[in-house]
């Protein structure tokens, strides 16, 4: 069983729980969960991106907000960022080991909410109906 | 293969792709990957849950925010309302089946971000070393 070492407190030794105010796991969840976040690692589980075929893929996002991600991402241990010496140099970013068992996760929610697109219209039309 | 009936555009056939601008299981996705909707999600996984017990096991959460998060899941179809009348009368929260699912797979990936902690604690220090 995983300890949050990064909690605060008298003890140190804590159960690592998304629930717990500090630990780790519920940092990391927030970082994957924001919708670049979510739409970077499912892109980057089909394969390696350079830079620009990733922002591509991942339709909406400024220059700006996607290095952000991705430096989020390379920090906690999801991603990896390799500098490839042409000229000029390109940068690839792919999955780590961690990485990828987030991806196939996320994937599965994606696969999920993809198939249950008219149960979810049908319930916004339900709602909204009724407000 | 679900379609994206809420994609404005020529072809509203589109197959449901969380990649494609417009496409509810896009926003759905969007929605449940917010930090509050994320642990209310997990915590109604564990059962339902009253609104003050809830906020108790969300810590950190506003009742604010917790009540609009609430709203955009029960809009979205994940989650019900039941008010129960009683003196004073009582409202319940509880996942639906679809809210069900969705929870169960985030659940697999809180437990592997758990699970992940020291790994993830090792990769930030080694980025913030570098930094």
């Amino acid at each position: 069983m995983s300890t949050c070492d990064s909690e605060p407190g008298p003890s140190p030794e804590l159960v690592a729980d998304v629930f717990a105010r500090g630990c780790t796991s519920r940092r990391t969840l927030e970082d994957i969960g924001t919708k670049w976040a979510q739409l970077a690692l499912l892109a980057l589980g089909e394969g390696g991106y350079r830079f620009n075929a990733l922002r591509r893929r991942v339709a909406g996002v400024s220059e700006k907000m996607l290095s952000q991600t991705l430096q989020t991402l390379e920090r906690d241990g999801l991603v990896s960022r390799e500098v490839v010496s042409t000229i000029p140099p390109r940068v690839e970013y792919a999955l780590t080991p961690l990485g990828e068992e987030v991806a196939r996760r996320l994937r599965e929610l994606a696969d999920l909410l993809e198939r249950s697109v008219p149960l979810v219209d049908a319930a916004r039309n339900a709602y909204d109906a009724r407000a």
